[in-house]
């Protein structure tokens, strides 16, 4: 049995989705900026995949929905545009994210200091998020601009965003989220929640890699980061991607359709594989089972590095992450692990179980069963967690949050 | 019968380019930067894509190939990046490039002057192209980078770049082209010809929209246009894109292999195309057919409307343009034309026809014919042309370079 427990690094296309994009490669293949049929034949199919978006989101007739490459490309157009508009063409000089975020916003960030912008990287609390009126307490009138993630790719933590994003209304100063582990896995509400921003990534909801999106509230003015043909209104240059765009609409509409149904399936198997996995002594999940996205599952289990953890579960066809798939080739320790006050031990342990609408109750079987063989093997292996037993069996671990 | 010769826009992916794609859905599907089996198993797929792109381009191993989003990111990179390493943070503040660019560098480079950058905007001379020796009185000390494309998207008109490139590498300045509309239709060796930066799109070559690739020779210091999760060695980030790249490595084999084989193909084609329709009166082609890309016409008819033309083009289903894809919404006269001397009423009626190697001799027979037809009709109707008739018949036109 092969099991894919890496969902919050990438998700299998839905079949259904390939099959609306089939037609947009060798049939409807004209540019859907030319004036001829051949390009012409493709804009009912992108109108459906734009009102998808806009139904999936509620978003208002008055808000764009712009698509771009991917979330990573959302980031940094969202980050280096408000640098370009408001810090050198304007007397704002300060962004307010967190420690936390995707290395696409942590990065363009550093970027950002080195060209002059002053940026706060604010950490999250015991239980793995920021918290609203910390955020309040970082805005000056030089912020230009809030980013905050809406749910985190390593914990699956959601953040408070509707009170972040009032907190930034009052304010006055732009607030942009960073959506891609919360499009598609849980309810997100453009008219109920304030964002000026949100960026999306079809490849997490079980559309292609290599489109994404930029909601942006009121369509309200943000210099292009890609400059040309002037496709999207001027927004986003480039010639439009048809099939994936179509996939990445037929996908959302899958994807949000009956979703708290979607969610409460989900969330029973993540439920049962994360209950069987905190019998084992000694381990950690991250964050309490309604924190977070439904899908999610960050475990710790001292005596066991992460690397050591993820080659014996692929060994037995498990595919899982020791952190985000952006940083997995690096070995640091889990940094949410370490903001949330595990030791650096722990932070090396953890390993992400991530699944998917996909994932069977055949699969969450074979996975507690190869699991918990693999702890053992790891652990009659591990020098670490032989001369720590006799000192603290049994003892409560210090940072664990659950069991 | 329909017939397509709207390929310097875009063209339709090769049948066998979808094929390779297209386990890279929904059966491999992890993302190539995990450490599971998931992941890796893209990666024989996706170092293919990579050798084929090389050999094509006869690139060298010390040089990169990034794979971006499409040509547009590809060449906003450059730009951008140039700005920001040699102008923001370095002495220079200036860049050279031509009136005739497409969009993606023109609009940027408008940008760039708004952040204070200088841009000398090279004209064509009275043959279509801008010369060696014109870009080299335009360099100065200051000149941060030049950037000129290889061929142009709507005559097809082929720049020196090899004399462009040497006259760069002795001045020291950094030398950008757009490749776009030479990738794939005419033989590009960058072991022989000198330039550091090439933009290239796959959906020019019958590969999908939505993937590109920038080269960089010697791998050179670029600062990223996505920063982020250090994909691509931290010089584009975003989730790689697997099934595009894999079906970009496919079609750029399949332009490139025997590539003088196929030029000659659509070559004999498009010329009996062309000296078909050089038989009605009053007609001008731009450009020599050497000095071109063998698969374009950019034709004038004297008192026939680019738009009226393109429409009954249309209605019978043949998909042509006016300009390039990206500009086709406007309907200024075209610059290209103007640039050449054309006057502006023959501006207002340029044509592009551009073949591939999938158009058929049927379909030039019935081009041929559809044309003609449509010439009459609208020249029937035409108040400008049934007004200079009586002056003009039979004369030549001042500015007609063909027939």
């Amino acid at each position: 049995m092969k099991v894919y427990l890496d969902n919050n690094a990438t998700t299998m296309v839905d079949p259904q989705v390939v099959e609306v994009m089939m037609p947009y490669f060798s049939e409807v293949y004209g540019n859907p900026n030319s004036l001829h049929k051949f390009g012409t034949a493709a804009h009912p199919a992108l109108s459906t995949a734009i009102n998808q978006i806009y139904t999936a989101l509620n978003a208002h007739d008055n808000d764009d929905i712009v698509f771009t490459s991917c979330a990573t490309e959302s980031n940094n157009w969202v980050l280096k545009s408000v640098f370009t508009d408001l810090i050198v063409n304007g007397e704002k000089n300060h962004i307010v994210t967190t420690e936390v975020e995707h290395p696409s916003i942590l990065s363009t960030c550093r970027f950002l200091e080195e060209e002059g912008v002053k940026v706060t990287y604010l950490p999250v609390n015991e239980n793995g998020i920021v918290e609203a009126h910390t955020v309040k307490s970082f805005i000056t009138e030089k912020t230009a601009l809030v980013s905050i993630m809406w749910a985190n790719n390593e914990t699956g933590m959601i953040f408070p965003i509707k009170e972040i994003g009032e907190i930034c209304k009052a304010k006055g100063v732009l607030f942009h989220s960073d959506g891609v582990q919360a499009v598609g896995k849980i309810p997100v509400d453009l008219q109920d929640v304030h964002v000026d921003f949100l960026s999306m990534s079809a490849h997490k909801f079980h559309g292609p890699k290599g489109v994404g999106a930029l909601y942006i509230k009121n369509s309200q003015k943000l210099t292009p980061l890609l400059h040309g043909g002037s496709q999207m209104g001027g927004r986003r240059s480039g010639t439009l991607n048809v099939p994936f765009i179509v996939g990445m609409g037929k996908a959302i509409e899958l994807a949000t359709t009956n979703i708290e149904e979607k969610m409460a399936d989900i969330r029973a198997k993540r439920d049962r594989l994360e209950d069987a996995l905190l019998e084992l002594s000694e381990t950690l999940v991250v964050g309490s089972k309604d924190g977070r996205t439904p899908n999610t599952i960050l475990i710790s289990i001292r005596g066991v590095e992460g690397e050591g953890m993820l080659w014996d579960l692929n060994n037995g066809q498990i595919g899982a992450s020791t952190g985000s798939a952006c940083a997995s080739e690096d070995l640091e320790a889990n940094t949410v692990m370490l903001a949330i006050g595990a030791d650096n031990e722990l932070a090396h342990t953890g390993i992400r179980l991530s699944l998917s609408r996909f994932t069977t109750d055949a699969e969450i079987d074979y996975t507690i069963t190869h699991f918990k063989d693999a702890v053992a093997r790891l652990r009659a292996i591990s020098s670490s967690f032989a001369l720590q037993k006799p000192t603290k069996g049994g003892e409560v671990l210090e940072c664990e949050l659950h069991h």
